[in-house]
């Protein structure tokens, strides 16, 4: 698919790491980027960091602008407020770049009839206004997930968008986009974050030197195990929050199969637990 | 505790990535190693890559060792074969270097009067005759497992083993060993890989585009935690196998903590889903 000519000026609502990335990478191209932030000490840092032309708090920035990217979180992106809804321009393009598809199409679709729903995959720990990066989206994917009503001409703008800052491009309905992302981002989270919490509570309940003893001995297993368990809670409830229904199917297929090896290990099944551990083996590579 | 004096030469029974290390430091320090294997093509091998000073599939050369390090996976250390246990002389210290302690300290006991149970937690993902590096186990906990029979003397000179390859030598029973490595180390590779198979599995069953959108979709999130269930397939039972009682009370103890975080999806408790997941970030950081 060859992008279509990207048109500006391109409005960013918030600068936090997508945001914050987009302005960079698209002022890198040339392009003219008006963001609107909420706060003035955002602002300033914004104009110090570069991070668009133009920054301000006033939602009359986005006036002229052809495309506007709602790099915004996904609570605030799904209750906008009005002031933002009345300054994006009716022609323009709006996309958005949050995690759960299905609700922000059911959100902004009545909204603005120019609406794209995007997820751009790309991440770091890092939050806010100083985390904003040159080439985070670089080979990384950009999922869409227009749905009947969405504009064609408006979907090419955001693919063109994706492309401008080198991203992989993907198209698939909202609800597919929900139901994998709840299967290898949300479920991760509460998996390892249930590993921290049990064994936690494991070694407390048998006591004696357990509780040290576990922590002098805890590696890189398990603290890459447990990284995604230790993240932002808010996020992480958020996440939950937005895609309930996808995570609890998720976490449903999870435990037949943490029960099926947990079941191997009680029946001293030795030769069916290595036989499964052994599909585990096989089936990450597809993953990485 | 200041260690005593190393006493040498010192023999190594297997010259995998524990054995060749360990060959590697203590040369380093000016110490004879004298090493038996199982195969000519690693004896010679393991001389061109000088892991020992010398190098034999004779048990013979075992003879006049101070020390003897048995560098041998679970499963052929509590099975040895009966040369080797004659081979080893009576008045000689003998370790070993297994992931779990119970077991071993149960077959050894008898087996010689000298006998310390070991276990130096240094890993890569490497195996074999080309794994051995120097500096393996600088910094690394050494975790040391005497029961009432251990000869304090024997203790010390393993105390000192462990000094000079600078690892971290920890006391501690043997029982408190394997729970704390059954929550740290044996549940990780469960959870993870009822992930990836609970992922595959649900995937599957969704169908339509959704398999290949999450291999097109999993990120560092899903590679970190995934990581440990994808591992040698050989070792997870063998651990497992060795230490089932404790692997399934940290089964337990995780299943309690998963339910609990899937209860609060279920009955859509947000503020209780974030104060657990707050809690697990403040957790992580006392086990890195």
């Amino acid at each position: 698919m060859v992008p279509a000519r990207l048109e500006g000026p391109i409005g960013i609502v918030g600068l936090g790491l997508i945001g914050g990335s987009l302005g960079l990478d698209l002022q890198a191209r040339g392009m003219e980027v008006l963001a609107l932030v909420h706060r003035q000490a955002t602002a300033e840092r914004a104009r110090q960091r570069r991070l668009a032309t133009h920054v301000s708090l006033d939602p009359a920035i986005l006036r002229g602008c052809a495309l506007v990217v709602l790099a915004l979180p996904l609570d605030r992106l799904l209750a906008p407020e009005p002031a933002l809804v009345q300054a994006i321009p009716a022609e323009a393009v709006v996309t958005d770049v949050g995690s759960v598809k299905a609700p922000v199409l059911e959100c902004w679709t009545p909204l603005h009839p120019r609406f794209v729903a995007g997820h751009p995959m790309a991440g770091t720990a890092a939050a806010g206004v100083e985390a904003g990066q040159p080439g985070l989206f670089r080979g990384r994917p950009w999922v869409l997930t227009p749905d009947p009503p969405t504009d064609p001409a408006a979907l090419d703008q955001v693919v063109s968008l994706a492309a401008a800052v080198e991203a992989r491009c993907l198209v698939c309905p909202a609800a597919e986009h929900d139901r994998a992302v709840a299967l290898i981002s949300h479920l991760p989270v509460l998996v390892s974050a249930a590993l921290l919490q049990g064994v936690d509570d494991a070694a407390r309940r048998q006591g004696g030197g357990i509780p040290e003893l576990v922590r002098a001995l805890a590696s890189s297993g398990f603290a890459d195990t447990s990284r995604v368990g230790g993240g932002n809670p808010e996020l992480g409830t958020l996440m939950a929050r937005c895609n309930r229904e996808a995570l609890q199917d998720a976490l449903a297929a999870y435990r037949r199969s943490l029960e099926q090896l947990e079941r191997h290990l009680a029946q001293e099944n030795w030769s069916a637990l290595q036989e499964e551990l052994r599909d585990c083996q096989q089936l990450r590579p597809g993953f990485l």
